[in-house]
């Protein structure tokens, strides 16, 4: 049988989830937290079934909720996009990145990835029968070189991928880089897809920079984000896609026939949460609290860091205690120290390893700091 | 902008809902109940949410509801599936089918659709690059001519999709349908994709013939199946995928990209309701009353029939009416007579129009002699 990705293995974050709970071990590999949302928000969603809002939801999504959400994206970012034509809700973050892809990348188009990328990028872009061109960063991936971007652009670009923040490093984007890379596609017709499922999580008094914020990048650029990360539901699948009318009608084209439209109650629930909830606002005090726990206690530690600029993940280099590669590193963690971590070679060129594991601190303290008693204990 | 679907138009399930609510008018039309599901389940999803099973699924799928499902499939069509390597749940019967074809269909590959065809086959075949090669069935769809089918197929038929029982027509398959479709593909390598959504909505003390019934087709089968057409819940966006562990592994290579995982705590609560629950087993008599309360109801009115075979489906011929093409006339009795059908035309060859509407009986009986009342009047 011929396979349109004949190299996919199991998803790293299936995999190291498995592990954990094979071996009992305390699980901040794969991105969730182990706390839970608003109980009130649970009671909308349960309001919103007993009221009935059980059937197929309008294929782009409730309005009511794709208003809240052009409301906020004008109040935090300074951008209007039209509820009618421009917003969709999607499966997650998850379906919005492969909906994009799908529906601009043609066969033999290529498309820039920074490397360590998210796992589904690239597999989504190989199932379009486009050719992904990665651009390896160099540890700890704490700044771009748009030297070696640029140096990867072709005719043939079609789409340029960013995650800001960045996932797995931290790594924020600054205004400059958003104003290198609008010069480096200026006069192309290259697409940016800027994946910014972790917006409001960004530390240190930063501001999350959006690709709305640099003028000429908007217009040609989907942004994908997500419900999940923000209001501690990643098993709702419940995100949205941000595009232009002329993008985000192809879009839907294509969005119409992988799900039709996506969980309705949740959708009622979120419109009527977000009437009143300002949470998203605290989101990011909430976990840099989070993370300031998770470093301060291993500050003494083996492990060496930046620490994170945003997201929910610290990046732990561990070469001054082995010289093990990090998916063996990692295995072994998990399985003789009951700590289970992702090994960042997994998102690099070629498994490029640099001796990196990734950490979750969506986590309550009580687990960070069991946590950072392992790694001291290392 | 080159557009992957350069003929694609909106849903005519999105476009006819639309225009029924901008009219106020009964909205027959796209499949969906006025009615809600059973109180006990939307408990165990409240329970499920309060439970804490807010995060991740497995890309898989709930264990335990994978569990319930062999179970069911089991003692229903005497078939194993194994939980742990050939189920997966999936957004709804729709990704199961959008990934399914993904997984399989190259670019260039055939794959013969029988038409009148639900509408997200096509354009997810030609989105793989794929070319759908149609076959007509005639009007009204209640016969499947196997030698039209067995003279579309060429060395680059990859997969034939089949809707059994058949939306819009409400046709059944018959056990000799399969074995014909057996014969057709024995010693070729056609996948058959079965869309057995509505497998427990057959009429008349007739019995769904699955694919899996037949010797030699499970085995080269993906069979997709829906919990929102059984539970009256199509708005949760929740289906499974049945198929042997070869074909399940390249489509979870597929599906961990599309969306990684399914709503959470509604899986949570169908593995707990599935264990209790026998309901689906009342749903064919369930269907059957509607069925006959609506038919019954425009028995003198000048509509033709023949009564819908399975599905909740029934299809009107209303060429004593009016020549007008059944998109025209769809519309006009949705404006003028406030009662919205699907155009059958929209689903066949170029549009072939044989002059029928398909009205959605999944409704209260008082819904549906007020749809009655106006077919009537017409
Ligand atoms: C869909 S599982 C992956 C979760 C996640 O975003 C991460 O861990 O990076
Ligand atoms: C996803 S909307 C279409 C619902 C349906 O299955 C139908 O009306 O045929």
């Amino acid at each position: 049988m011929r396979s349109k990705l004949p190299d996919s293995k199991l998803s790293i974050f299936a995999v190291m989830s498995k592990l954990a709970a094979e071996y009992g071990a305390l699980n901040l590999s794969q991105g969730f937290p182990d706390f839970d949302t608003d109980p009130a928000l649970i009671q909308l969603v349960t309001e919103a079934m007993q009221a009935g809002h059980n059937q197929y939801a309008p294929l782009a999504g409730n309005l009511r909720l794709r208003e809240k959400i052009a409301a906020l994206v004008q109040e935090l970012r300074g951008k209007y996009y039209d509820p009618e034509s421009e917003i969709t809700l999607t499966v997650g973050a998850s379906e919005a990145l492969y909906v994009a892809i799908t529906a601009f990348v043609h066969r033999d188009d290529e498309v820039i990835v920074l490397k360590p990328a998210y796992d589904t990028y690239e597999p989504t872009i190989l199932v379009q029968g486009g050719v992904p061109v990665p651009v390896q960063l160099e540890a700890p991936y704490t700044t771009i070189n748009w030297d070696a971007v640029a140096a990867a652009i072709t005719p043939k670009t079609r789409m340029l991928i960013i995650n800001n923040p960045h996932n797995p490093s931290g790594m924020i984007f600054q205004k400059a880089d958003l104003e290198r890379l609008e010069a480096l596609v200026r006069g192309t017709d290259i697409l940016i897809l800027s994946d910014e499922v972790y917006e409001h999580i960004v530390f240190d008094n930063q501001q999350h920079q959006s690709v709305v914020s640099v003028p000429g990048l908007a217009e040609r650029s989907l942004i994908t984000a997500s419900f999940g990360k923000t209001f501690h539901t990643t098993g709702w699948k419940i995100g949205y896609c941000l595009a232009p009318k002329a993008l985000m009608h192809e879009f839907r084209n294509v969005h119409q026939n992988t799900v039709f439209c996506v969980h309705h109650p949740t959708q009622v629930a979120l419109a009527t949460y977000l009437e009143e909830s300002r949470h998203y606002l605290d989101l990011a005090a909430f976990y840099q609290r989070k993370r300031d726990v998770f470093i301060e206690a291993i500050a003494d530690s083996r492990f060496q860091f930046t620490p994170s600029a945003g997201t929910y993940f610290q990046v732990l280099d561990y070469s001054a205690i082995t010289e093990e590669p990090a998916p063996e590193f990692a295995e072994r963690l998990t399985k003789e120290n009951g700590l289970a971590s992702i090994p960042v070679s997994v998102f690099n060129v070629d498994g490029k390893d640099d001796q990196l594991l990734r950490f979750c601190f969506a986590k309550e303290e009580k687990t960070l700091l069991k946590a950072a008693a392992i790694l001291n204990s290392i």
